[in-house]
């Protein structure tokens, strides 16, 4: 499988890996077929979202932390108990349809890493399948 | 891949999309392995549900609608940031598993199209794979 | 396909499934590809979290059980229109990429059946997929 390594800036982040999920699927011979895009950590996740209006990605964060907050009364000594829930939520993986050797999203989507208790170094496992 | 085409009649609305899964599963010459049903929208989602009592889905959809209200403060000029989050924390996909030429679902469970901004005209992608 | 058998104890209960998952990737010939693991019913659900602290699984189900509570104010006779709607939160499955004939999982993670409407007979279902 190959790694996508990223680097986060915030507590809560959302970053656009579209282009790097891409470039992977131009790079092996795969032209009709499944991707999939898989977190390897138990704090953050992977989802699609609208790569337009940045406000999307800003609310969605601040609507999380309101709803999930970090003190919450949690028993788990990290503190971090908030960011295991919100990326048991939004999931650790996605898959995506391969068709004419690219991957298929729709018009409005983009493939995102989310970020729940960074900044930390992280890593994203993506798998080709042909069939 | 293949397309559905649907037509969302309210602005939340859960619909039963099982049989056109199983007609494609039919259609296909696919007897093991996956399929992946894929909505190419940000603001619905699929999701796996009881296909037995009406009141399992409208119990659904008005706890959505108070957990996370339409005028919930957002910024998104669109009005439209608590359907991104609905359809984010249901998921984009499904994977299901297709055995003796059937996918495989278990004794109440349907394949829905979970609508949260509609109505609109929607498509969802299905994707066999043999294995 | 492979099935798990589980017997749950609690209304809410998050069990570890990674050794049985494990196992069944070593009892197949699969050295490359993914594995589906997937839940046939409507009111539990598949997921991944850290294997380490307990605290997290218990934090975990508290802050679910005060976001949805069991007495809601739902129409479904059942009574368990909680258990649905947090299976669909956490989703019905999940997909992990097999490589060098093992599940691969990060360094913190495990593989996790949610019980939301216990106690319950579950099955698990397990599939393989090489390339």
């Amino acid at each position: 499988m190959h790694q996508l390594k990223l680097k986060t800036t915030q507590r809560d982040q959302i970053i656009d890996i579209s282009p790097q999920c891409a470039d992977f699927v131009a790079s092996q011979d795969l032209t009709e077929g499944i991707l999939l895009v898989y977190c390897p950590h138990t704090t953050a996740a992977i989802s699609v979202n609208e790569n337009y209006d940045p406000d999307v990605k800003s609310d969605m964060l601040r609507f999380m932390r309101d709803l999930i907050p970090q003190n919450a009364g949690f028993d788990h000594a990290e503190g971090n108990s908030d960011s295991h829930i919100k990326a048991g939520l939004f999931n650790f993986s996605q898959a995506f349809i391969v068709a004419d050797g690219k991957i298929q999203l729709g018009q409005w989507q983009g493939v995102y890493f989310m970020e729940f208790d960074g900044p930390r170094h992280r890593t994203v496992w993506l798998k080709g399948m042909a069939g």
